[in-house]
C-alpha cells in the first residue's frame, strides 16, 4: 500500500445531475433547510450528518500496545475504524487526529467537532489524561461520549465472562476476579463489574507494581480503584492475588504471568489474556490449568475483540438518540452480546464470531432500550 | 426531507469480509502501517484519508445571505458543499461547524483537524475575522487553506471577466472597474484584479458608505483597499464611481443599482450583479444599457457560481500535494476556466456550465502546474 486515499471515503447520498438538483441540495434550497434549524435546532439531527456519524477522535498517546505514537500515526488505525464502523454498523465515521495534548485543548476541540457528529469515539488516548476527557466531554456535550479503551473492552469483557461463568457454575457476586492493567481498560472493567453484580471484596485490580490498595500512594483513578475494590485489603503481587482466584483479566503486557500462576488459581478457571499481540500467559498452556481461555488474537478460540462492542453500540447511541452513555446501557450491551452465542455456548465459544449478523443488531436494540427506559 | 441521513456519507475503500481482511485494515495490521508514519511522517499524506480529504469548515457567521445563523444552521449548507465536492471532483470533505468564535479558538480547532485532512475550505464566516483566520491558518499549517468567499469568487469572477473583457474589446491594464462590497469577496476579487494585471489607478472598491479612499476612517483589510487600490482618489457613492466605468462587479445587495446607473457607465459596459437571490441590479434592464450581463442565479445567462471553482481547485491542490494556495494557483485556474469557454463564447455565455466536464480537469491541472513552478 504505497500510495492509497485510505480505508474509508465520502460519498453523496444525494442525486447532483441536474440545475434542479443542485438548487435543491445546494444554493438556494439549502437556506430553508438552514432557516429551519437556525428556529428549530432539534431538526438538525434529523436533517443532517449528525444523524448518523460519529467523530474517531485520538491523540495517538496511547496507541495499540505502541506507546505514544503522536497523532499521524493514529491516523490510519482510526480510519481503519472508521471503515470497520460503516461495514458492520452502516455508521458514517471520521477519524479526527488532533496535534493537543492538554484536557483542556482535547475537550475544546471535541466540542468544537460536535455539531456535526451525533456521537463521539475517543481510542488510543494516554491515562490518565483519557479519564479527564471523557468525563468532561460526558458532562459538557449534549451527544454521547464513548471511550472505546474503556467501555468497548468492558462490554466485551462483561458479556465474555457472563458466559464463562455460566459455563463454570458461578455467579457474579460469589466470583473473584483479578485484573491485571489499571489504565482505562482495567479501570473500566472493574467499574462495570461492580455495576454488573460483582462484589468489592471479589475483585482485584493490579498495576505494574502489584496490587492496588489504599495505603499505597495513590491518585486520581487509581486511588478511586483502591478505594471501591479489593474489600478484603490484599496486598502483594498480581501472582499472589490470583492464588485461588475464579478468573483472570489481563489488560496489561505480554509475558505477565507463568502457567504455574494459572495452575494456582481455582478449579474451573477463566483466563482472559488479552495483552496483543503476545498474550499475558501462553495461551495453549493457559488451557491446561484453566477451563476458559480467552485471548485478543484471532488465531485462537474465544477472541475478545472491541469490534464485537463498537458497532452495535454506536448503531444504537444513534438509532435512539441518546445524549450520552449511561453504565445501563453498557450492562445491555454485554448481556445482549453474551445472548447471541446462545446454544452454542461452550469452553471454546464464548463470545459470536465478528462476522455474526446477529450482534450488532443484538446490542443496538439492547442500547437504545435502555436509553429508552432512562427518557 | 424529514428525516434524513445528510447528503454525505463515509463509505468503506477496503474489503472487510473475512478475519484475514480485518487483521490486515485493522489489527495487527495497522500497527505496520502507523509505525511506518511514526519514522517518516511523508507517508502520511500518500497512505491515508489525508491523500483525499478537505475539512469544510464554518462558523455560520455569514451563512449564505442570511447573516449570523450558527454552526448548527451551517451544517446543511456544508454537507451540501461536500457533496458537490465529491460529486465534481471526487474529493472526500467532511463539514465542521465550529461553535468557536474568536479567531484564536477557530485556528486552534482547524489546526487540530488538519491531521486527517489534505486541506481546507473556510466558508461564510464573518468578516473581518475570516481574514484573521485564513492568514494564520495559510502561515501556520502545512497544507491549503482556500477560503471560498475570498477565493473561489475571485477565481470566478476573474475567469468570467477574462472572456468579457475578450469580447468587448479590452485588456486588464486600461479597464476601469468598480467593485461593490468590501468583504471576503470583494476584498479578493480586488487583490486578484490586481495581480491578473488591472491598475491601481482602474479598481475603486465600494462599501455601504460609499468609495474606499484613504481619508476615510478604515482599519485592516479595508484600510488596505483604500490605500491599494482607487489610485486616482475618487469620493462618493458608488454611483459616482460608476459614471464612465468599464466594469461593474457586485458583491453586496439586492437592488444596489437602477437601470439609470448602468446606462451612465462606459459603451460597451459589463455588469456581474451576483448578490444573491435577488441582483444588484435587474439583468434584464442592465441587458439595455450593458453588453455583458453576468448574475449569480442559474436562470439567467451566465451564472457566476462558485462551483466553478472550488472542484478544481481541490482536485489540483491535492493531486499536487501543494501546500498553500498561492496567487498564480488562482491566476492560473481563472485563466483555464476562461479558456474551457473556447469558441462558444459569446456575450450569453462567458463561463462555461457547471456540469461542463473538462472544467474540473482542465483549472486541476492548471492549479498543479503553478504548485509544481513554485517549487
Amino acid at each position: 500500500m504505497t500510495h492509497s486515499r485510505g480505508k474509508v471515503e465520502v460519498t453523496t447520498r444525494v442525486t447532483l445531475e441536474t440545475p434542479d438538483d443542485l438548487a435543491e441540495h445546494y444554493t438556494p434550497g439549502v437556506a430553508d433547510q438552514a432557516k429551519r434549524i437556525a428556529d428549530d435546532p432539534s431538526t438538525l439531527a434529523r436533517e443532517t450528518v449528525k444523524a448518523n456519524s460519529v467523530a474517531i477522535v485520538s491523540d495517538g498517546s496511547a496507541l495499540l500496545g505502541l506507546g505514544d505514537q503522536g497523532p499521524a500515526a493514529a491516523l490510519p488505525v482510526m480510519e481503519g475504524k472508521a471503515a470497520l464502523l460503516k461495514r458492520f454498523a452502516d455508521v458514517d465515521a471520521w477519524p479526527i487526529c488532533p496535534v493537543s495534548r492538554e484536557p483542556d485543548d482535547l475537550v475544546r476541540t471535541v466540542k468544537d467537532l460536535a455539531t456535526s457528529f451525533g456521537a463521539i469515539n475517543l481510542e488510543d488516548i494516554a491515562a490518565p489524561r483519557c479519564f479527564t476527557v471523557e468525563r468532561r466531554l460526558h458532562d459538557e456535550l449534549d451527544i454521547p461520549v464513548f471511550h472505546d479503551d474503556q467501555h468497548g473492552t468492558a462490554v466485551v469483557v462483561l458479556g465474555a465472562l457472563h458466559n464463562a461463568l455460566k459455563l463454570t457454575g458461578r455467579e457474579p457476586a460469589g466470583t473473584s476476579v483479578v485484573i491485571a492493567g489499571a489504565g482505562a481498560a482495567g479501570s473500566a472493567i472493574a467499574r462495570l463489574l461492580l455495576r454488573a453484580g460483582y462484589h468489592a471484596d471479589g475483585i482485584v485490580v493490579c498495576d505494574s507494581e502489584g496490587v492496588l490498595h489504599p495505603d499505597r500512594d495513590l491518585v486520581g483513578e487509581k486511588h478511586w480503584l483502591a478505594e471501591n475494590t479489593n474489600a478484603a485489603r490484599v496486598t502483594g503481587s498480581v501472582q499472589d492475588a490470583l492464588r485461588d482466584a475464579d478468573v483472570f483479566v489481563g489488560v496489561s503486557a505480554g509475558g505477565l504471568l507463568k502457567p504455574d500462576d494459572v495452575a494456582a488459581m481455582a478449579d474451573r478457571a477463566i483466563v482472559f489474556a488479552l495483552a496483543n499481540p503476545d498474550p499475558e500467559v501462553d495461551p495453549d498452556a493457559a488451557r491446561e490449568h484453566a477451563e476458559v481461555v480467552a485471548t485478543g488474537r484471532s488465531d485462537f478460540p474465544n477472541q475478545i475483540n472491541n469490534v464485537l462492542a463498537f458497532p452495535g453500540m454506536f448503531r444504537g447511541l444513534l438509532d435512539s438518540g441518546a445524549t450520552r452513555v449511561t453504565g445501563e446501557m453498557l450492562l445491555a450491551a454485554a448481556h445482549a452480546l453474551a445472548d447471541v452465542v446462545g446454544e452454542d455456548l461452550d469452553p471454546g465459544h464464548i463470545v459470536p464470531s465478528v462476522f455474526d449478523e446477529a450482534v450488532v443488531p443484538a446490542m443496538a436494540a439492547a442500547v437504545a432500550g435502555a436509553a429508552e427506559a432512562a427518557e
